[in-house]
C-alpha cells in the first residue's frame, strides 16, 4: 500500500465530463477565508490558548459523530474513555482509546467521520498511514509529538486555517468575558485586521431557559438574574432580563441567537396565559409536558420579536429527540450520540413568526433541518418568499457529500441559492473546520459545475455562486439584517 | 462574453456515456406537437386573440413564480407592479418594473423560472444577451417590438408552438361561451383538424362551491343556481346543480375537472349528515373548520361518483397550504407566493374513492403531489395496481429538472411508465408552455438513456417509452376512460 | 432484432469513469455463494422437491408484484388465473394466462419485476426472445420443457443457484417436520456441508397470534396451544406458548423471527392489563382497533425479551397497510398488490425496545421499511449508536436499482455499512433469487466503485465491504448475537 494522501481531485463528481468543471469552480474558492457563523467550539480554547492534550482527547473522547459508532459495532463508552470518574471499565490510557478507534477505522467508511478524520490527519498532522491495529501506536507518537508543537496550539491555527471569524455557542448567563479578552487580543486573519474589533464571537443560545419543566430550570432563571443584574420576579422581569442579555452579546460582537427545540412552533400565547404560566414554573415547578411545549413555542415568537428590536440573526435547530436512551443519558450525560431525529413540521410551526414578522426589515431566521422531505416541501417555498427567512445549511447528519448533494438538488429549484444561509460547519472538533469547509466547497463545485455542463448556468455564474456560497452568503446571512 | 445562445444538449445528463443516448431519445420527441391537458392560460387570450401587453406585462406581473423570488431577496410586490390601486409604491412604469427583473436575474440561478425564461427570451423573442441592469432597457426595446408584431398574438402562437390541444381551468358556472366560439373558428394543429372539434377544452373546477365555511360560498352557490338553470333549496338541488354544470363542461369538449383541496381525503359523509351541513351552511353560514374538511372531502367522493356517470377525467391537486401570509392575502389577494406545501397523505385518504370506484371502467383519477415522499411510498403503489388512478406528472415547485427526475426514479420501479399521465405543463404563462414540455422532454429522454446504459432497457423501447410520455399517455389518461 | 442477452454490465453506473471501477467490484461478489435468510418460499418446495408446474404457475400466478402490475392496466385478476373456484372469467388455459403477460411486456419498463424475469428467462431458462404477443406461445413451450427436466427441480436449483443457505417464514404452530427432514436429506452447497446442519431455516412469524382483533385469531391461539402442547388459559400460558415454539424454531435451525406489523411502536402495557385484555379477547373476542394496536406493541415488546433469552434475531417489517381495498380482500384473499405502505415513526416507536433491550448482549434486531425518508432521519441514526439495532436491507417496493441506491446514499452517512444486514431477497418466487442477488452485488458495488473514484475510499475497501455486503454480514446479521 502506497503512502496515504489526498487526493487532489477527491469528493468531485466522478463524472469526467463534470470534474473538470467542478475542479476549475473549486480552485476559485479552495483558498477563501473560513466564515464559521454557527460552531461549539468552547471559546476558552482560544481565550487560554491551551494545548489540544492527547490524540485520544483531541480526536476521540469528546467527538460523539465518533464515540456512537463505536458503540454501535459493541465497544462501550467507557472504553473509549468517555464515562463519569469510576464508571466500570473507563479506560484512562489514552494510547489504548486510540488503538480501540483506529482497530475500528473500518467502521467509519462512507461517514463524514472517515472523510473529515483523513484530512486532519494527513492534512494538518502530516500523517501518512492509514489508521489499524497495526499503525495505532506509531500514529499516536507522531500525533503526540506535533501537538507539543506551539504551532497546534488554538490562536496559531486560527490563522493556520484562515479562519476570519468564527462564532461559539454561549449560555445566556455567559459573562461573556473570554470573548472581550479575545477581542483585545486577537488580531484579524493575515494580521490585517485590528485587535479591537470581534474575531471569536459569541452566540446567544437560551434554550434552557425555554423550557420550565427542564430539570434544573429555576437554578437557570437564577443564573439570568445573575448575569443580568435583573430580580426575576415574574415573566416581564424574565422577558427584560433577556432581552439585557441579548444586548450583552451584541455588544460583546455576537451577531445571532441559536435554538435547540424539539418542534419547529412558534405559537405566542396570550401574555396573561404566559405570565400566569411562569409565574407558577417559577414558584412551584409545576409545569405539564404540553405547557413546556407551549410555553417553548411562546418564546420562540418572543425571541423573534426581541430579535426585530435587536438585529440578532435567529438560528432554528428543530426536529430532535435528544437522549432516546434515558439509561446512558443518566450516566454518561448529553451529546453521547442518542440523539435521534423525527418528523418536523415547519409550514404550521413557522407561521406564527413569519406572518408577524416574515417582512421585517431588521428580522432574520435561519431554518435547519434534519429531516430532508422538508427541503423540497417547506423550506425552499418558505424561504423563496419570506425576505426575512434563509435556509440553513444541511446540519448534523446531513453535514456529508451525498446530503449535501440532496440538498442543492431539493431546494435551488424552488430557493435558488440567494435564499440559502451559505456553509455553516456546527462542530465541536476545531480541527475539523478545515475539513468541513473545504468538503462543503468541493460538493457544492460539483453540483454548480453539473448545472454549468447540463447548461442550465454559465461558467462565470458558477464560479460568482461558488464564491456566495462558500463565503459572502454566511457573511450577509449573519451579518445584522438591516445594516 | 458571447451570444446568448441555447445549447441543444442542455438539461441533458452531463454523464458522457449517457448523453448521446439521451439526444438521441429526445430528437425523436422534440417535433411532437404539445397536448396541454392541465393549465390555467385565461381562455379569454384565445377568445379575444388580445396581444400580450408589455414586457413587464407579459414576463413579471401575473408570474408568482417569479415575483415571490425578488420579493425573497427583499423587493416589495408593489415595485414589482404587483398589487391594488393605490397600494404604496405601486410601480406603473412598465419599464423600471422589468429592469428589476433584470438586476434580479441573479437569484434566479439554478430554478425552473430562469430555465423557462430563458428559453422564452432566446427561442420565442430572438433575444441574444443575458438579463442585468444593462441590458434591460435593450431587451426591453426589443421585446415591445417583438410584441407588436401579429404574428406573436395567442392565436398565431398556438399554432407556432405546436399545441395540438390546451385546456384551460374554468369555474363551475362559466358560460363556456368562448370555448364554443373557439371550437367554431380555431382550425386544428397546421390546419389539419377541422372547426368544430374542440382544440381548447375547458377544465370543471368546483373548489370554492366544495367549501362551505369560504367567504363567498353562497354567493358563489347562487352563481352554481344562475349557470345551471336550477335553484339550489338544498343538497339534491345542489348536487343536481353541479351534474348539469360537468353535463355543459361536456357538450363543451371538456374532459376533467380539477381539485385543489388542502387534504386529499375523500371520505363520505352519510346523505343526511351532509345534507343538514349543507342546509345549515346555506341558510345561516354556520360551518366550522372541521364540518368545511369533511363536506369537502366528502364532496371529492361525490364529484368521482358523478364522474363514473360522465366520463370526465378528475385531478387532484392536494396538500397546498394557500395563502400562508394573510396581511398578504388580504392586501394582494391570493397566488402571489404564498402557498406552502404540507405532508400530504394519500393512502388513507384515497380509500373511500379507490374502493368504491378504483376498478370501475368509466372512472379514471389522476392523483398529483408536492409532497415528494408521496411518490415511492404511497402513490406509485395505489397507481401501481387499482386500474383507475395514473399518478401525475411533478407538479408546481416539482415541475424543474431534478425534481423531474427524482420523480421518475422514485416511481418508475413501482409504478412504471403506463401509469403515469405523461407531462401535465400547470402554467398560466402561456408563452412558457413550448419550454416547460421540451424541458421534461429532455429530462425524461435523460432518465431513459440511463436506463438504456444500464442495460435495463433496450433503445427502441427508450423511444418508444418517450413518445408516451410526451404525447400518448397525457392524450390517453385524459380522454375519456370507458372511450 | 439480435438475440436477447443479459449485458455482463447491466445496473452497473452509467458514468464511464465509474463502470470499470464497479465491474472489477462486482467480479469479486459475483461468485460468492448466496444467503438468504429472509423469504418466503414454501418449505414444501424443498421438502417435496416439487417441480414448478407451468410457465404461468411459475411467473404469473403466485406472484403479486407482476399481476397488480397487470391489473392496473385493466387485466382482472381472473383473467390471469388469479381468484376463488368459480370466479367470473377464471382463466385456466396456463398458455393464455402466460400470452396476456407477454402481451402486457411493455408496461414493466422500468420495473424490477422486468429486470428480474429477464435474468431469469435468459439466465436459468436459456430464453433467446423478448415477451411479446408474437413469441408468446414459442416461449411458453421452451420453457415448460425445460420445466419437465428434473436440473429445474427445487432441490437441483439450490445448487445450480449457489445457495448456502435459505430462510422459510412459518407460522407459529409449523410442526417443523419438514424442516427437519431437509436437515436430514440436504448437503451442504458444493456437497462441502454434513447432513444434519440446517440449510433450509424456519422463521418464526407470530404476527396472526399478537393481533387479538384479526378474525380467526382464537381459531390460532388454539393452533399454537396445540402445537407448543400447553393449554392457553390465559395470558401467562400464552406467553410460555409462544415461548415454547420459539425453542423449537430454535432447535429446528431457526435464527430469526419475523414481525409485520402496522406500526412500529413497541410500547409495553402492564402485565395485568395485558392479561386482562387478553383473557378477555380469549372469552368474548371483544377488542378495540386501538387495544388491537396497542397489544401488538406490547407484545414487540415480549418478542424482544424473549430474543433476550433464546437469540432468536428479530425482524421488524413495520408500516404497510394491508389489503386496502376490502372487495378484492374478499374475492381474493390477501397478498394480491394490495398492500400499500403509510408514514412510518421508529424514533419514538422502537425506543422502549431499545432502552430496555439496545445494549444487550443477546439481541439484535433487524428493522426495516418502505417509508424510504425514514432512513436518513431515523434509522441511520438509531442503528448508527443502539449496537443491538441493525438497518435491514431495502424492502419489497424499494428492492430494486435506483432505490437501493438512494438507500446506500442516504443511510451510509450516519450508519456507515456495518450497522446495515447486508442483501436480504424477501421473495416468494425461488427462481428470481439469483437475479435478486446479482441485482443487488451490482447495485452495491456501483454505490463502492463512486466512493472510490470520488477518493472517499480505497479500491481495497471497496472490494472489502462489497464482500461484507453480499455474504458477510448477512451472515452475522442473523446468527445468534453473542455467538
Amino acid at each position: 500500500m502506497s503512502d496515504w494522501t489526498l487526493h487532489p481531485d477527491r469528493a468531485l463528481p466522478a463524472d469526467p465530463a463534470t470534474r473538470p468543471v467542478a475542479r476549475e469552480i473549486y480552485e476559485t474558492t479552495r483558498d477563501l477565508p473560513i466564515v464559521s457563523m454557527h460552531g461549539h467550539v468552547d471559546v476558552a480554547a482560544f481565550a487560554d490558548d491551551t494545548p489540544f492534550g492527547d490524540p485520544a482527547q483531541l480526536f476521540v473522547v469528546p467527538d460523539h459523530y465518533l464515540t456512537r459508532m463505536l458503540v454501535s459495532q459493541g465497544t462501550p463508552l467507557p472504553a473509549l474513555g468517555v464515562g463519569p470518574e469510576g464508571a466500570p471499565g473507563l479506560e484512562k490510557d489514552p494510547r489504548a482509546i486510540w488503538r480501540r478507534f483506529c482497530e475500528g477505522w473500518k467502521h467509519f467508511r462512507g461517514t463524514p467521520t472517515r472523510y473529515w478524520i483523513e484530512h486532519e490527519l494527513v492534512e494538518i498532522f502530516g500523517i501518512t498511514r492509514r489508521p489499524s491495529a497495526e499503525t495505532a501506536d506509531a500514529i499516536y507518537d507522531q500525533l503526540a509529538e506535533r501537538l507539543e508543537d506551539p504551532a497546534f496550539r488554538p490562536r496559531a491555527l486560527l490563522d493556520e486555517f484562515r479562519i476570519e471569524v468564527i462564532a461559539t455557542t454561549d449560555p445566556a448567563w455567559s459573562d461573556l468575558a473570554q470573548h472581550q479578552r479575545l477581542a483585545q487580543e486577537l488580531k484579524g486573519l493575515d494580521g490585517t485586521g485590528t485587535p479591537g474589533s470581534a474575531r471569536v464571537l459569541p452566540t446567544f443560545r437560551p434554550d434552557p431557559l425555554l423550557h420550565p419543566a427542564r430539570p434544573g430550570w429555576r437554578d437557570d432563571v437564577a443564573r439570568l438574574a445573575t448575569a443580568s443584574g435583573i430580580e426575576i420576579g415574574g415573566y416581564a422581569a424574565y422577558l427584560d432580563a433577556l432581552r439585557e442579555r441579548r444586548r450583552a452579546f451584541v455588544a460583546a460582537g455576537g451577531t445571532a441567537t441559536d435554538h435547540g427545540h424539539l418542534s419547529a412552533d412558534t405559537t405566542p400565547l396570550p401574555d396573561d396565559v404566559a405570565a400566569e404560566l411562569f409565574a407558577r414554573a417559577l414558584a412551584r415547578g409545576e409545569v405539564t409536558a404540553e405547557e413546556n411545549a407551549a410555553f417553548s413555542g411562546h418564546m420562540l415568537f418572543q425571541m423573534a420579536a426581541m430579535s426585530c428590536e435587536d438585529g440578532l440573526v435567529m438560528q432554528l435547530h428543530p426536529g430532535v429527540l435528544r437522549d432516546h436512551d434515558p439509561e446512558r443519558f443518566a450516566t454518561f450525560g448529553p451529546d453521547k450520540g442518542y440523539d435521534i431525529p423525527v418528523v418536523t413540521e415547519y409550514a404550521n410551526g413557522l407561521r406564527p413568526v413569519l406572518n408577524a414578522f416574515g417582512h421585517a426589515e431588521n428580522f432574520r431566521m435561519i431554518a435547519f433541518t434534519v429531516d430532508e422531505d422538508v427541503y423540497s416541501r417547506e423550506l425552499a417555498p418558505l424561504a423563496g418568499v419570506y425576505p426575512a427567512l434563509r435556509l440553513g445549511a444541511p446540519w448534523w447528519f446531513l453535514d456529508e457529500p451525498d446530503a449535501m448533494r440532496r440538498f442543492r438538488e431539493a431546494a435551488t429549484g424552488t430557493a435558488g441559492f440567494s435564499n440559502t444561509s451559505g456553509f455553516v460547519d456546527d462542530t465541536r472538533a476545531f480541527c475539523s473546520i478545515p475539513a468541513r469547509h473545504d468538503l462543503n466547497r468541493r460538493v457544492d463545485a460539483g453540483f454548480l459545475a453539473r448545472l454549468v455542463v447540463e447548461h442550465r448556468l454559465e461558467l462565470d455564474e458558477a464560479v460568482d455562486t461558488a464564491a456566495d456560497l462558500a463565503y459572502h452568503l454566511p457573511k450577509k446571512a449573519y451579518a445584522p439584517p438591516s445594516a
